[in-house]
């Protein structure tokens, strides 16, 4: 990517959970914290990735129309119910209730804040993520992530990939797409958000599902900017 | 309002144009610049005046569906163009679009920034503006406000008072309505707000027309909370 095209960017717009976030840290800890209170021992990150399986499929009920649109805590607790079920984990409604909101109260990566404290110096920054809104405020309450608009698929009532969550940063802030950059620690949505016109930066998330099991990797020229961590994208981008 | 509704309070949405900044100020500004650099005088802050006297009738074309939606960039742009021909002032496009975003420039009133500073620490903070998003986004680059999240007209496409702005903000926090406090200068913004279950603040801003035309006094037990400035504000809330 030229200098003249980071030039132009003005907006990141960021993936949340893996990319800003450890879902899979945060929460195996708040399983942990449950079974803890009620004297259950299990292998709480494996149950944090079985929650985590079960997202995709839920949201493709709602891309497809099998599902009205429904936002992500709800179908979390959708997941979660089952879940619970399998494991013979008996909670009560208000400890369910909390333990779904778990997801809301995820801590950042280490570089998560400062380096999106640079960046918000120069670019507007956001999130884009199907998460719900209330799910991404609380977030950034809980863990400090300074961001200037939460954009998510709730908005447009649709989960990406579709194409209207990407369309709706740049069509929200009177962009142009190619002054909007969406920034993500999974290829899948940076190809989505390029097809729309959106510039891409792959941040890599090694330990995303867990220490030994890194994603495949991914090569340097694959989007216009691939990096490391925030504080590397902050210095890529001239914040 | 008693100290355990003050307690219930998670989330407070503020208006924007007159409580929060001073639009008139602003805008005069704007067009003083701009008629030095041509060499024109006039009433810079009568023309502002006239501007926003277009704003209400122009928000009404879109709710009674005379205009499908338009976002406010573009219905201040179709009430700027015909103001300037009335008082012949000859701009160029590049001109006049940097006019037509003066909205996006607006400062502060003194008491927001540090006023709502202190009630971030406490609560939800956000916008609930006619503004679009992504001039409520500059304006907060702008101004150094300190949104946790921007909720506009623009999201549901319906302006204020229409009952989806105002339900748009606890649906989308996934919170009740007597869980969100709507902050505004301007009565009318505030009853509506009380209609749909909001807690309601009145913030005065007796210089948003300009010195020597005050808006008529508000009792001090007509809303929830009755203060002078957004400090006194986050003082009663406890913040």
């Amino acid at each position: 990517m030229s200098a003249a095209d980071v030039a132009r960017v003005r907006a990141l717009v960021c993936d949340v959970f893996g990319t800003v976030v450890d879902w899979r840290g945060g929460v195996a800890r708040a399983f942990e914290a449950l079974g803890r209170a009620k004297g259950v021992a299990a292998d709480w990150p494996a149950l944090a990735d079985e929650w985590r399986a079960g997202y995709q499929p839920a949201m493709q009920r709602v891309r497809t129309g099998d599902l009205p649109w429904t936002n992500l805590d709800a179908l979390h607790r959708m997941i979660l119910d089952p879940l619970l079920s399998r494991h013979g984990l008996d909670l009560s409604e208000a400890e369910t209730q909390h333990l779904n909101t778990a997801w809301h109260r995820l801590d950042p990566w280490p570089d998560s804040v400062p380096g999106l404290t640079r960046l918000k110096r120069r670019f507007v920054i956001g999130t884009l993520s199907n998460g719900n809104v209330g799910l991404l405020v609380d977030m950034a309450k809980h863990g400090g992530l300074p961001w200037d608009v939460v954009f998510s698929a709730e908005l447009v009532r649709h989960y990406k990939p579709d194409a209207e969550t990407y369309r709706s940063t740049y069509a929200l802030l009177g962009l142009e797409p190619h002054e909007v950059m969406m920034v993500a620690a999974h290829t899948g949505d940076l190809e989505a958000a390029r097809g729309y016109g959106l510039r891409t930066a792959f941040v890599a998330r090694p330990r995303e599902h867990g220490a030994g099991r890194p994603p495949a990797p991914v090569a340097p020229d694959a989007f216009d900017v691939v990096v490391g961590d925030f504080e590397a994208l902050a210095q890529v981008m001239g914040a």
